[in-house]
C-alpha cells in the first residue's frame, strides 16, 4: 500500500522505536511485504537468510533485527522483532475502521448501479457504474470495483489474507500478518454467488476485465486473474498466484501459490496444480499434466492385471 | 419460462427488428433455450450444424441468422445475431426489477412459516407452510419453496446460470446468456447453510421432496434432483444434470452437467462423475466406477514394484 | 446437552406417553445421543444390536423400543418409537426460539468487541472480548465464542447438524434428528469468510485456542479441533472427527466422520482421509498416505508402459 502522503523515516523510526541506521533524510511513500515492493516502501526482514534479498530489493527502508551494512541510499530500523513493528505500522496507517452503517458515507457508487438489500459496502470503496451487487454481499474496506460489473449474493470481497508467522515459543503459535492490500475487481467482471476474494497482504488482488466466475470460488490474497477468464464452481486458487488471460478453470480445481498458469490454458475438473502451467494447452489430473497424456495413463493403470498375468505366463 | 399470457408473433419481430417468415398469425406462449423448449415456445439457433435440430424441435417460434425453408405451421425470425435478440426477450418478458426492501410486497409466505433476520425474498417468491428460512438467506426473484421446508444461514437460492457465448472478435469476449428460469424447492426439503443454487437458463431447477442437503453445495442452472436424495457437505453437481430419486452423493463429489445419475446410485466422497451412471450401485473415483474395482484398482497400483521386481528377474 | 434444573424420570416417562421400567427416583440432568452419554443423562436405542451398548452407557435412563432387563439404579422409559420420543424432547427442552431483531437480546457480548452491520447473533449467544465480527456473519443460538476471536464475513456457525434416521416405509425417508448441542470458539480463534460450523447433534463442535481456519471450511457436527491448527481453504470435514492440536490441512482437503488425526501431522492438499492418521506425519493422496511413498507410487505409475515394453520384450 502507499501512504496518502509521505512520511519521515525519522517518524516511522519513533513510531515503532528503532534504531535508525543509515540514510536519515529519507520519506516513506508505503509499507509492503518483500513480494511486492517498489522504490520509497517500508519492508521488513527477520531471518538472516533472507537479508540480502530484502537489503537489495526495490525497499528504501528496511525494517531488520540486525545492524548490518547499509545500502547506499537507504535506511534501516533495528529492532528485536521486525514482524511486529511491521503489524504496528500496518495497523497504524491502514487501521480497521469500525462500521456505523451498511453502506460507508466513505463508498462511492457509481451511476446506474444497484445496490440490493442486506449489502455491506465498507469504508472508502469505489463502485463503478452500472454494476448489480446483490443481497448479502459483503464489500470490506478498500475495495475497487469496475464499471457494468455484477456480484451475486452471499459473496464477500476483501477479506483478510490467510498469512501467518510462527511463533512456536508462544501459547498461541500463530501471529498474524495484518493486511493492507485491496481487492480490485475490473470492468464487465460477473462473480457468483457465494465467493470469497481475499485482499493482498500489501498489494492487491485482481479479478482482470471481463472474466467470469461462478459460485463458490476462492480466491487468495494477491493473486492476480488475468482478462477472460472462465472459472467453474468450487474451485480454490492460493495466494499471490497467475493467471493469465484466457484461462479457463473447471469445477473443483485447487490451484497452488505463488505459480503462473500460462495465457489460454484449460484445467480440467478437480484436477489440482502445484506449479506453473505452460499457457494454450489442456491439463487434467493432479498433479495437473497434459489431459490426454493423462487419459493414456489412466488406460495403462486398467491394463496393471493383464501385465501381470503375462510376467506370470512367462515365469512358468 | 412461459409469458403471463401469449404474445403475437408480429409483435416479437417487431421488438427484436426481425424478418417474420411462415406463419405470421402465430401466438408465442414462453420463451426457451433449445433444451428445455416446448411447444409454442421461442428459440433460437446461431450455429448451421444446430439448425435442424432447432427446426425440428417442439420451438414454433425460432429466432435464426439465416432464411431457411420454414416447417410447416412455425415461424422463422431473421436477423443477424440471434443471441441479442433472444436476450433482449428474456429482459423484456423477465426484467431484472430492483428490491425496495429485504422482503419484496409481491413474495407471498405461507401460514407457520417462520423468517429469520438479514433474509432477502425477491420478488413474486412463493414460500409454502411450516418453513424456516434462517439468517442472511437470499431468496432471489420467482423462487418457488414447498411446505415444511429449511433453509439454513447464508444459502443462495435462484443466482443466474453460469452460461455464456463466447464473442472471441470482442475485448470482453463472454456475453452473458440472461436466465428466466426458476428454482423450485419441493416438499420436505432441507438445505444446508452457505449453499447456492442457480435458477435454470428458461427452465427450473428442481430439489425435490424429502431431499436433504448438508453445507457448501452447489447446484448448477437446470439441474433437476430428485425425491429423497442425500447429498454431503460441498458437493458440486453442474447444470442440466438429472439426479434421480434416492441418489446419495457423499462429500465433496463433483458432477458434471447434462448427465443422469440412476435411482439410488451411491457416489463416495471425492468422486467426480463425467458421464452417466447407472442406478442403484455404488461408484468412487475418477472417473467414478464401481468402488470396489477401484478399490482393486488402488491395490494393484501398490503391487506395481512387486511387478517390476519379477520382470528384472525374469530378464536375467 | 444439559437442563437448567433437574427433571424428574417420571415427567419424562409422562412428557413422551413411556412405560417407565426400573428406578423412578432417578433425576434427569441432560440428554444425549450414545457417543456423548454421562450419567445423570436421557439417551434412545431403537435397534436390538445396539440395546447391550445403549444399556452399558454411561446414561442413566433409556428411551427403548422393548422392555428388557433394567440395569442397577437405571431406568427405561419403553415405547413403539424411541427416536421420535428423544426429538420430541429436544424440541421441549432446547426448542427453536424465532428471533424478533438481528442481535438477541438475551445475547452477551463482551468489552471490545466490534459488531459489524448486517450480523446475526441468536439467543443465548456469548461472545468474549475483543472480537471482530465481519459483516453478515450469522451465529445460531447457544454459540459460544471466547476472547481475541475475529470471524470473516458470511460464516456460519451452529447450522443444525446434517443426521437424519432413514424411514424406508414412509413417503418421505429422511427423518431428521433435531440437534442440541452447540458450537464452542475459543479465544485466538480466526475463522475465514464463508465458513459453516455446524452443532453438535448433542455435545459441542469445537475450534481450539489459536486454530486459524482460512475460507470456506466446512465442518460437521460434534468435530473437535484442538489448538494451534491451520486448516486452508475448501478443507471439508465431517462429523465427529477429532482433529488434535497443530495439525495442517491444506486446500480442499476431505476428512471422514469418527476418526482422529494425530497431533502435528500435515495433509497435503486435496488430500482424501477416509481413517484415523497417526500424528508427527505428512500424509497425501486419496486414500492419505506417507506423502514420499505417495510420490514414489506417482513415479511408479508412470513405468508402466516401460514395464510392459520390458515384458513384451521378454515374451519374443
Amino acid at each position: 500500500m502507499k501512504f496518502e502522503k509521505p512520511v519521515a523515516v525519522t517518524d516511522i523510526a519513533a513510531l515503532i522505536g528503532a534504531e535508525l541506521v543509515g540514510n536519515s533524510q529519507l520519506l516513506a511513500t508505503g509499507i509492503n511485504e518483500i513480494h511486492k515492493v517498489t522504490p520509497g516502501d517500508i519492508s521488513f526482514v527477520d531471518f538472516e537468510k533472507y537479508y540480502n534479498a530484502s537489503l537489495n530489493s526495490a525497499a528504501t527502508i528496511i525494517i531488520i533485527n540486525k545492524k548490518v551494512d547499509v545500502p547506499e541510499g537507504k535506511a534501516l530500523l533495528v529492532l528485536d522483532d521486525p514482524f511486529s513493528a511491521y503489524v504496528s505500522l500496518v495497523k497504524k496507517f491502514r487501521p480497521f475502521e469500525p462500521a456505523s452503517k451498511s453502506i460507508s458515507d466513505t463508498a462511492v457508487i457509481g451511476e446506474g448501479t444497484i445496490i440490493q438489500p442486506n449489502v455491506f459496502i465498507g469504508n472508502h470503496v469505489k463502485v463503478g457504474r452500472n454494476c448489480i451487487i446483490h443481497p448479502n454481499v459483503t464489500i470490506y474496506d478498500h475495495c475497487v470495483i469496475g464499471d457494468n460489473v455484477i456480484i451475486h449474493a452471499g459473496t464477500v470481497l476483501g477479506a483478510d489474507a490467510f498469512y501467518f508467522k510462527k511463533r512456536a515459543e508462544r501459547e498461541v503459535i500463530y501471529d498474524k500478518l495484518e493486511s493492507c492490500g485491496r481487492v480490485i475487481i475490473e470492468d464487465y467482471v460477473e462473480i457468483g454467488a457465494g465467493c470469497t476474494i481475499d485482499k493482498g497482504v500489501s498489494g492487491d488482488t485482481i479479478i482482470g476485465q471481463g472474466t467470469k466466475l461462478d459460485n463458490m470460488i476462492h480466491i487468495g490474497h494477491g493473486t492476480v486473474v488475468g482478462r477472460n477468464c472462465l472459472i467453474a464452481a468450487q474451485v480454490g486458487i492460493a495466494g499471490k498466484a497467475k493467471i493469465e488471460d484466457n484461462v479457463i478453470l473447471w469445477g473443483q480445481v485447487g490451484v497452488n501459490k505463488d505459480l503462473t498458469i500460462g495465457k489460454g490454458a484449460v484445467v480440467l475438473a478437480q484436477s489440482g496444480v502445484p506449479s506453473s502451467l505452460e499457457g494454450g494447452k489442456v491439463y487434467f489430473g493432479y498433479p495437473a499434466e497434459d489431459a490426454r497424456a493423462k487419459r493414456k495413463e489412466i488406460a495403462w493403470i486398467k491394463r496393471i492385471p493383464e501385465i501381470w498375468e503375462k510376467v506370470k505366463d512367462l515365469g512358468k
